[in-house]
């Protein structure tokens, strides 16, 4: 310690919000750099050899070998399956001194696909799964939580290579084998999750997300086993109605009717219902969407939906990938004078208000698209807007009256939704996601061209998967979970050092014997920090070692003079005296059981 | 073998000039990705990853601590230092989401030297000297010779600091000695030349060359232990010669004179010296060089020096560093019409040309720098241009009739100059530069203000050294000096697998027996490469082996009927038969012998 490269700190850096974050700093174990990006300090270099060994070693452990990328890529491949667009600003670009255009890569499926392409060409070579252990860039917007959402973090991504879906579905099996078992092996508890596959494309997904409160993943589950990340849970959809049982519909005055609330409340007073009141869930909100493509042109969109939920953001952008989306703004609304604030109903809106001869989707201004909750099947009844101020219809009925160009998971999911494989009702929670497996399909090779001969001869377009893994995520979740008000206290598999030998006191004798103990424990091949500093006082040792957090400290102090030393478990918390003779044994022993 | 991920190639890749370079694409090792950009397949990651541990092994051993850098640096910190500019193209840089500017680091003395204020503040934290083994990015003009010039590069990157000259010194010669020990591990060659700083800066520098016919960088030793880079050499200054024993000057008509050799021969011919011929050595010649320096302004200036000497613009340009140099353009000249192209001489130029009350180096056009060679003295006479067409002037004298602005370094050196430190004529070889060593002083601590309180309690500035070791370069060295026309032969100690074994014969008892070896020699803790391919050659397998390059090969042919193994020495070139009960241990044997 006395030579260490390290300062422990006793405040928490200012911009930290999680434990993880302020304890890897506050102990020594990284340096912000710049938003989002971090310098990895001796004590953190240690921790992420170990994580990224169990990665290794369970990747090659399912048969895949490691390869190693360049991070910085030419824009072509990119180009050409689409992403260098769609990735949008999360995408740091750059040219070269030759005006090239150039980018920091985000994920690799490009270059794994035509390095497989360029090597590879018969059936007999697949299957094949590769992978890395590399840096990985992205512009993220708002960089938070330290490690946790990064800029510049590492990934392990696999690459899966298979003549048929057959061969994708085993690939996939093997990865998703092989993340529970370094997921096990790190100690991180996780829920798989069925996930909507955003800018990465294919056809089937599923995330391992981790159970946090600090998570920003939303996700659900239910009693019956269902688990799917929140923009991929699909809304389970209701019987059609008799449209012929429906009344007509009824143009109502109701002033001063902006808000669902204010609309139920004035349905209640001036046209009640006989059989119950009316609630917001009688309601068709009508909102209005701003959707900018990754090209930057910017459209608006119309969401129906029960006015009892909201839009949830998160979902409408998974439906509307890769574009981004936020509310319309009263710019958007006055180019727009059909749309009535507060009293926009199906009458402006769809294929009604649409002239038969309008193409739906041209680039004709008049066809704003109409996106409809998937709860509103034909036959129900609803109370909207009527497109003029103070008015509402009543009655307007789903397949009568009106229908939308189609429907969206737009809606915001809650606890008690019904899950739509029907194993009951939903809860919420929230993770972070630490592993993200792809069935990709034939998206990536179809673009870049990569084929193969088949068993009769023939071209094939190989099928492919991608597997990634956040490294410095788990990392910090590792932080995140094991960790106390003193400091961190990591698991003995992934400590910086295993055993924390302090030297308590001034005298010789003390620290002879100290670092004797250090020496002899390395001897048995055990990882020793050995507070060795000369006028540092026991106390500030104690608050290190706690703050650093290796699960065994052994304090060679007052005791000696009686023959006995300490020995501190971080994480049981305990504390025991032990005869000087007895302590490379025990300790030995104890850090042999934890890693056994 | 049958299901490693490797193609080799029979042909070498269009692109490829050199060895290492064509054998690492064509064994499976590399692949290139860009200009300059490559990705290391399986082979090539293992090799990488032995090279990496000696280099790791022996900086820990010498003191120095492990931490890791971002790739991807805000701009500032290198605003601060001057390097954002000085680095001119040479530098990726790129703006983020908000618009700032940020860097592909090319090297870290800047984030190194903000991370020690950041944690240390007194001289008893010194010494330190911390590394890291990372990607590094300069964007070459002609990135070339596969890894030995790349955009992307693997650097060992070492930072000392110090609280005064005497610690600096320690720690670099620390550091020398490891590179020491790391270059003799690896088995290459090196010469330890006196270099310049370049964009660096600081007081004192060595390179690591590594002598090699395809190396880019010049340097010159002499039998009595001088050795340079190129650009460092000093030109021995020869004694002033008395003013007063010089002829006047007077200007004779040359016609059609506008080289040296032209000059030379029509002096001989009109004006003829009694004692000798006129040489080109005798003439001083006047060159017109552009210069830019990093913030793209272009100027001129003139270099004067022996006619039997050329520019070597490398020299000038570490005599300029960090501008950039080029020869005059036509354009160029035309705007100095006072330049009389084949007849410039310093009438035009320099002191004697300019009004006494204009400064040297203002901003006015009328101050175009004169630099002269070191070897033009005080009382040197010379030929040399008359700045009038077709006339030249003789026996100008320097100090007499003439004087520069200073002196330059910027003429060839030949061999057989004299070394500046008088031991002997110099030789010039070539070599590639496989270790940089800096004593940066405390420029970059000064910029950045780090800081230590001294022993007195005073705030000192922070004194600091650099140390890089090309570790890719070192890799493809490895490859470029350990072939044959076969393929690669790797020492055994960098091999990516220490012994191949084949499986020569379509029989299950020869495949039987290879893979038993296999798993036998696994065994004994040795890495093996089993080609298994059941559809493959001998022939074919055999290619395969030599041009991979593993030190050892096994081949189970044959021979295994009559209990006989062959045993092969790649780099040996012998090959021996052995009974099959001694196989184990003899290759066993022989590849200990060769890591011990």
């Amino acid at each position: 310690m006395s030579t260490l490269f390290l300062r422990t700190l006793r405040e928490d850096p200012a911009e930290a919000e999680v434990a993880s974050h302020k304890l890897l700093v506050r102990a020594g174990y990284i340096r912000r750099a710049a938003p989002g990006i971090y310098t990895w300090l001796p004590l953190g270099l240690r921790v992420l050899a170990k994580v990224e060994a169990v990665v290794r070693e369970e990747m090659e452990a399912a048969g895949a070998q490691e390869v190693h990328f360049p991070a910085l890529l030419p824009k072509e491949p990119y180009e050409i399956t689409g992403r260098w667009d769609e990735y949008g600003p999360n995408l740091f670009r750059l040219k070269d001194r030759k005006g090239s255009d150039m980018l920091l890569a985000p994920t690799h499926e490009e270059m794994f696909t035509l390095l497989v392409k360029d090597l590879y060409n018969s059936y007999k070579d697949l299957p094949l799964t590769i992978f890395q252990i590399q840096n990985k860039y992205r512009d993220e917007a708002r960089p938070r939580a330290g490690l946790l959402r990064g800029r510049e973090f590492i990934m392990k991504d696999a690459y899966s290579f298979d003549i048929d879906d057959a061969g994708l579905e085993a690939s996939y099996q093997a990865q998703r084998e092989a993340y529970v078992r370094i997921f096990e092996r790190l100690g991180l508890e996780y829920v798989i999750v069925t996930a909507t596959s955003g800018a990465m494309g294919g056809s089937k997904s599923e995330e391992f997300l981790s159970p946090t409160p600090i998570g920003e993943d939303t996700y659900v589950r239910s009693a019956g086993g269902y688990a799917a990340n929140v923009e991929a849970v699909t809304t389970p959809i209701p019987d059609s109605l008799d449209i012929a049982d429906a009344p007509a519909a009824h143009v109502e005055d109701t002033p001063d009717t902006p808000t669902i609330d204010s609309l139920v409340a004035a349905a209640n007073a001036a046209h009640p219902r006989a059989d119950r009141p009316w609630t917001a869930a009688d309601t068709l909100k009508n909102v209005v969407i701003a959707a900018t493509n990754p090209a930057g042109e910017r459209g608006l969109l119309v969401v129906g939906l029960p006015g009892d939920r909201a839009v949830d953001m998160t979902r409408l952008e998974a439906a509307l990938a890769p574009a981004t989306v936020e509310p319309a703004t009263e710019e958007d609304l006055k180019k727009r004078p059909e749309l009535v604030k507060g009293y926009i109903g199906p009458g402006a809106l769809g294929p009604q208000a649409r002239p038969a001869d309008v193409e739906f989707l041209s680039k004709d201004d008049s066809t704003i698209p109409y996106m409809l909750d998937p709860r509103i099947v034909p036959g129900t009844r609803w109370i909207t807007g009527a497109d003029a101020p103070g008015k509402h219809v009543f009655d307007l009925t789903m397949g009568r009256d009106f229908v939308g160009d189609g429907t969206i998971e737009a809606a915001e999911v809650r606890a008690g939704d019904e899950a739509p494989d029907g194993s009951g009702p939903l809860e919420l929670a929230r993770g972070v996601e630490i592993g993200h497996i792809f069935q990709l399909g034939r998206k990536y090779a179809q673009a870049l061209d990569l084929k193969v001969l088949d068993v009769n001869g023939k071209q094939q377009v190989v099928t492919m998967g991608s597997y990634g893994v956040g490294v410095t995520r788990a990392l910090a979740l590792l932080a995140e979970n094991n960790n106390d008000e003193l400091g961190l206290k990591w698991p003995t598999a992934y400590a910086p050092y295993q055993v924390h030998v302090i030297a308590a006191g001034k005298d010789d004798a003390v620290h002879d014997k100290a670092e004797a103990i250090s020496r002899a424990l390395e001897a048995q091949g055990i990882e020793v920090c050995y507070d060795d500093r000369p006028k540092v006082s026991p106390g500030v040792k104690f608050k290190d070692s706690e703050l650093i957090g290796a699960p065994y400290t052994v304090v060679v102090g007052r005791g000696l003079a009686d023959g006995e030393i300490e020995f501190k478990s971080r994480r049981a918390g305990t504390s025991t005296s032990l005869p000087v003779g007895d302590v490379i044994d025990h300790v030995a022993a104890a850090v042999r059981a934890d890693l056994a």
